[in-house]
């Protein structure tokens, strides 16, 4: 299969935690003046925000918002705790609302002191409660498969054939998958379950960084597309033979990218994401 | 299911790494005075030794040997390097043979500047060419599945399903598998693979160790059994319930304990051990 290279920036859109030291404020003028068309806003960007605010300044700078980063963490043994998820995530949809993000990715959760096959249910059960909430907001939903080294503490749901799985549990249109190529790429399922979230029209998002050799830390480590072992334009080939039309978003937590000048970094994101993304 | 706890020493297998301080000599008389079983035997305990008198002088100390530890890494761009695996993993074969060890544990290897299907094909066509060799010298291979965060490198076998296959691709008694928890125990699959790997007398080994929160390197900060979330003494039934009756044998790379007293160390494995697998 050959996949045409991108030539254009019109469908880039960033995280905003990809360049964690500016504030939103400076990323949002940043990416709009180096023409990227999309931004996905992790919550703590919004920090001491307004959200409606914070929306239209987006807007105002021409970028699209793609998406809210991120709800979730519906596993815990304890039943307050799991009470206090769902809580928390009615909260993240007005936010989501507010800003004009219409949809969330959902990091599932995952407790190391219970089974996995415990954290499952719990997850399932967790976004079925905050469903019709979203739903009424006009925000979608969507699972986000972690990799299996996020198994314990973070992710029970840790393939695409598990989150597509838990979608048809769930049976709205407002519940989908996110595909992060960090999390998927090494799964030999991965095309076959790409087809069939898209099949089901559950493609909702496509987010892209790579996979270094050595990674030497489990969380902070990603790699600038191109820098490690992901065949991305393959994989994003897969996305567009099974519907996909959305953004493809840069998402990279790095200590190394962080302490770099991030208006160099951010050229080095457009030229990976032309090159090899 | 409930699973009984493990009473006494006489399955417990200890990997040499694991006390990697100790040369071979030391490890072997520290494991017999302790009462433990059998020993798996890292080829770098066997640097600058003959195997056979090794072997000897383990059977001398009573333990039985259960595997050594590592052939494997077939998958290499490159097709000298391809052929260099193969006959090193002959080496490997006449090693064991010599050492009276009657398996080899195979870490099948990966290579980050291919797509991993090319890497499984090659692990595929690497083992076939030495399963003759190894069936004439009277050692059984085992495919180990590594965790999909060593799919980069180390192994392009990340599931146990894939293990089964390539075992059904190969069609030889003398080929089997590596059920290590550390590698499978996210596996929404697990239990279903290993009752297939039993049904076709497949389940060669078993390793155990276990998996902390945080975890803070990829690769030397693995958890004694107790100290993380994995499920080992229900992974301990389903190996049960699907016929095996090998060792359970200890296999933890962690530099936290490498740095501790060896002796001290050697007693927690075992109160680990009878308590926690």
């Amino acid at each position: 299969m050959s996949v045409e290279p991108l030539t254009n920036l019109s469908k880039l859109c960033l995280h905003t935690i990809t360049t964690r030291p500016w504030s939103i404020e400076e990323a949002a003028a940043k990416y709009s003046k180096a023409g990227i068309g999309g931004i996905t806003v992790w919550r703590e960007a919004l920090e001491k925000r307004d959200p409606a605010t914070i929306g239209q300044m987006l807007s105002d700078q021409g970028l699209t918002i793609v998406s809210l980063c991120r709800g979730g963490f519906f596993s815990h043994r304890e039943p307050e705790k799991r009470q206090s998820a769902i809580d928390e995530n009615r909260k993240i949809i007005d936010e989501a609302a507010a800003l004009g993000a219409p949809l969330i990715v959902l990091v599932c959760g995952a407790d190391p002191n219970q089974m996995l096959e415990e954290s499952r249910r719990q997850i399932v059960d967790g976004i079925g409660s905050i469903l019709p909430h979203a739903e009424a907001c006009g925000i979608r939903l969507a699972i986000e498969p972690l990799h299996p080294m996020y198994a314990d503490d973070r992710s029970a749901i840790n393939t695409l054939k598990q989150a597509n799985d838990a979608c048809e549990q769930l049976q709205s249109e407002w519940i989908g998958v996110v595909v992060d190529v960090y999390h998927v790429w090494w799964d030999p399922d991965l095309r076959r379950e790409i087809k069939r979230s898209g099949h089901n029209n559950r493609l909702f998002a496509f987010h892209v960084c790579d996979w270094k050799t050595p990674t030497t830390d489990l969380l902070l480590d990603r790699g600038l597309m191109g820098e490690g072992c992901i065949p991305i334009r393959t994989i994003r080939g897969w996305m567009e033979e099974s519907g996909f039309t959305g953004y493809n978003e840069v998402e990279i937590f790095s200590t190394i990218y962080w302490e770099q000048n991030q208006d160099r970094f951010l050229e080095k994101i457009k030229k990976a994401y032309l090159e090899n993304t």
